[in-house]
């Protein structure tokens, strides 16, 4: 597939959807997958997640702030799932504090995709964190895959 | 929601589904997200994978052997996906040689739901596991969880 029509894909993948799987690891290195829903920033290098401190896979992003997401296209039941396109994003959550600078329009961003998180906004035990991608992996189907660096995802501009 | 219509939603999820994200931690303890198919065993306690050694996820399963799973209802991309029913499992994933005794049932039982996997039986770097559930906890929409222990999931026969 040529680097243009993987963008394409890649884009496509992230922007359709809003709901990924969350890999995060506990201080004793224990793996946790969950769900979440996301929002990506104005370049494919920024996702933002909005958590429930309440949660487990919160209390992994703020000890040592490593995530890693897979969004993947849903499964038809049929056929082969490794032909299933899936994106892999490997990053960095930081916590967005309310009084930053960034949170009013990072906090609008994300309720313009998501808005039934709107109440979860007063809620005191939620939190909107910054994901900076330092790697992406997108697998358009078996044995087909590309890998895109920090730098590359930040010209691929989301809409 | 009573007890019963949990069991029957949370094995409805498992069953209906063989796509799964799988979260994973490098020796470094960094966490890898990833899209896998799955079988369940005869009960829900155990799961089957079958994946690639070339696969980071792969290396991450050899070194240490912990596996998170989250199998999660498809997105309409309506309302509030906070609402949408997901299926957290955490386990350890264990190896099935070729040559042991389990290799054939397990490999038979991992063709009837996803026969399309039939070519990589014969691929000398695809290696099936099993892994063991420790835990799971379902989640049925906002605010509407429970957990399970590794007897409980036991008791859970699939079919």
């Amino acid at each position: 597939m040529h680097d243009n029509a993987m963008h394409h894909r890649l884009l496509q993948l992230l922007q359709q959807h809003r709901w990924a799987a969350l890999a995060t690891s506990a201080a004793d290195a224990t793996p946790m997958a969950s769900m979440v829903g996301y929002v990506p920033g104005i370049h494919a290098g920024i996702l933002y997640l909005h958590l429930s401190r309440l949660a487990a896979h919160t209390r992994n992003l703020l000890g040592n702030g490593m995530a890693a997401l897979v969004i993947g296209e849903d499964d038809t039941g049929n056929g082969d799932p490794q032909e299933l396109a899936r994106l892999t994003l490997q990053g960095r959550a930081t916590v967005i504090a309310r009084d930053s600078e960034e949170y009013p329009a990072a906090r609008a961003r994300y309720l313009q995709r998501l808005p039934a998180a709107e109440p979860r906004f007063d809620f005191s035990d939620f939190i909107l964190f910054r994901v900076e991608v330092d790697s992406a992996r997108f697998v358009g189907g078996f044995a087909q895959a590309r890998s895109f660096g920090s730098d590359q995802l930040r010209n691929m501009v989301t809409r």
